[in-house]
């Protein structure tokens, strides 16, 4: 059923796009949620006889971002990069690529690479990889997904994203549990759970990114003087429910990241190198895009967080690159201040709280925005990844 | 508190090391528990005052599994190869790991690899990606590390392997629900799940091994002449209780699979193929170990699943190998029959259910079992991977 809310003061066009993100974890029942046009009211589709309590959730939530929300004017450009290959932007690249089974869909937000796709990730990965070894001395390493939930306890995540973490659940050790799980499914063809009690939530979680076990990992560390740069690379998760969507929005998604950690000195002292890594690897890929200081400084609709955030003097530079209609988040600059070096007790050569940042990469995005960017004709691909992608 | 307890009969000497390696699923009140020299009984370790209920619960899974049990013999082997490096087996290679920093134990059956055992590591699986190109003609695929849970249903999973299963739980779309959690975490030092029924386990589980994603990508799928091959990567999870240990056995670990899909006269024909890629595998890397027709094809203690894997002419041949006291299995030639194929009406060219089969390696077992058998001195490891782990 299709009906109209109004607010009682209209949305800040700066919070239009997050508020129609967010609202999606308000209600199972919600199928559609759209600002209008003077941000004074939304259109909404809901199930059938679920109005009331879609009304009352939703909002819950936009009152609480209301509340939480502060203009922060137009983000401010870092750099702008302009595409050497001239041609339109593909406006659905995911539908080409899927043609050619580069992609497919296996579940929601579950998508897999093959061919020049599959071949251009890895590429990407690697490009980063030997920026982070060259020009930032860093050490490469591998951690696993899952990660300890005290982790993320630890450096507040919970009380920040508990919508988008996904817990690595399993059976408590019972015989007449399991058994009874066992025999439920037996001859079922879908999965019957007759005792969720049974799962436990507590001791993992999927990691929502790859930089969060280099910061458990150094705990109650005394870095070298200088401090350390570390690279990883794998696979990071987070539920978007309805957000979910081709290869911009996935649940399970590859990322590369290059994590600093030593004193601020230190840390603050590479800034202007990051940027400049960010940028030559655009220049390199021919990819079209800026870099604007982010007004959505990590945790956005959390007051608390978003306190605890500015306090620790974080900041975030996002490069931003068309893919098809619009601009979307392809990489970042992160800087966390002292909040991973305080939760995990790690500190500089000096005894000082260390300082963190990190450079990150969403490689499944970067794939979407060069195929959007360069197409499918071989020609248009700049020199360093025709050969990649087209063999 | 410490007991014993006896059998009916005498447990069958293979059933030993499964049976003690099963029954720690039995109760999370189960402390430890050894069969006794002469199988006719255990000695038991459990939490104070659970002595009945450990005893009824551990009744059950021992009676379980002597119902499904039949002795297979000693089983056959395939294939055997000596060392070039005589010198004596590393009794603790990863103790050494850990003195060195390159492998960090981040939580339970999690562990990150950094210097040289992550690029042995990463070494490995291009080395097995290369054969599976040169040797079998695969593409190379990614896939997600989720997979629809409906897939595991479909291929009787749960009926099989629930104790090991990790689902990906995640909050229902519901304001109130996410916020109360929010609300118990805000202050919380440890995590606090006020509301289990909030979370569901139903839409996805984390990959128990890397093929699985393979037979759903191909759903539906009319084959080319001769089949297709693929080769995939990446991590996959099961959940191992107290067996967790090390590089040997973890919740977050690493696979490289060679997947062959075709007739069953494809598909056969390649076996020969098979078995002498992972011996020559083997002797590139100076592995010494045997390839044995296993005499526990899958799914072992399960009566359906055996009869069913039986039925589909399946068979499994493992690759043993020594590492610290005794040989662990690192790699596997898995004959799945039809299974697969009927699974996901995956047909060959001429119209018949599909056959499959793949080529496993377990990479982390694999970087365990080298440095046990080749040490820490430079000079011992053989040609191709010392340049690689000593840098």
């Amino acid at each position: 059923m299709n009906f109209r809310i109004s607010f009682e003061e209209a949305i800040h066009p700066e919070l239009v796009a997050e508020l129609e993100k967010s609202v999606t974890y308000a209600s199972a029942k919600l199928r559609s949620f759209r600002v209008t046009a003077d941000g004074r009211g939304a259109e909404v589709e809901c199930e059938q006889g679920a109005r009331a309590e879609v009304t009352d959730k939703v909002g819950k939530l936009v009152g609480a971002m209301l509340r939480s929300f502060r203009s922060l004017g137009e983000p401010e450009e870092i750099a702008r990069r302009t595409r050497r290959d001239s041609l339109p932007i593909e406006s659905d690249a995911f539908a080409e690529l899927e043609k050619r089974k580069w992609v497919r869909v296996l579940g929601r937000g579950q998508v897999s690479l093959a061919g020049g796709a599959y071949a251009l990730r890895r590429f990407l990965d690697e490009a980063v990889r030997d920026v982070a070894k060259t020009r930032f001395s860093a050490e490469d390493e591998d951690h696993p997904a899952l990660l300890d939930t005290e982790v993320l306890v630890r450096c507040g995540y919970f009380r920040s994203f508990p919508h988008s973490v996904c817990f690595a659940s399993h059976f408590v050790e019972d015989f007449d549990a399991i058994e009874s799980f066992r025999a439920a499914n037996a001859e079922s063809d879908t999965l019957a759970v007759p005792e969720p009690s049974a799962l436990t939530h507590s001791d993992a979680v999927l990691r929502p990114a790859v930089c969060l076990p280099v910061y458990r990992e150094l705990e109650g560390a005394s870095l070298p003087p200088g401090g350390i740069t570390i690279t990883t690379s794998g696979k990071a998760f987070r539920y978007e429910s309805r957000n979910m969507a081709g290869l911009k929005r996935l649940w399970d998604f590859s990322m590369r990241e290059i994590v600093f950690v030593g004193s601020a000195e230190d840390v603050e002292g590479q800034r202007t190198r990051m940027i400049e890594a960010v940028t030559s690897l655009m220049d390199a890929w021919d990819l079209g895009g800026r870099l604007v200081a982010a007004s959505d400084p990590f945790f956005a609709t959390v007051r608390g967080a978003k306190a605890l955030w500015q306090r620790s003097r974080a900041a975030k530079y996002e490069m931003m690159v068309e893919a098809g209609p619009e601009a979307i988040a392809a990489g970042s600059i992160n800087f966390a201040g002292t909040l991973f070096g305080d939760a995990f007790g790690i500190r500089t050569n000096e005894g000082e709280i260390a300082t963190t940042a990190c450079v990150g990469f969403g490689l499944e995005r970067l794939v979407l925005a060069l195929f959007s960017q360069h197409g499918f004709a071989r020609e248009r691909w700049p020199g360093v990844l025709r050969e990649v992608v087209f063999g």
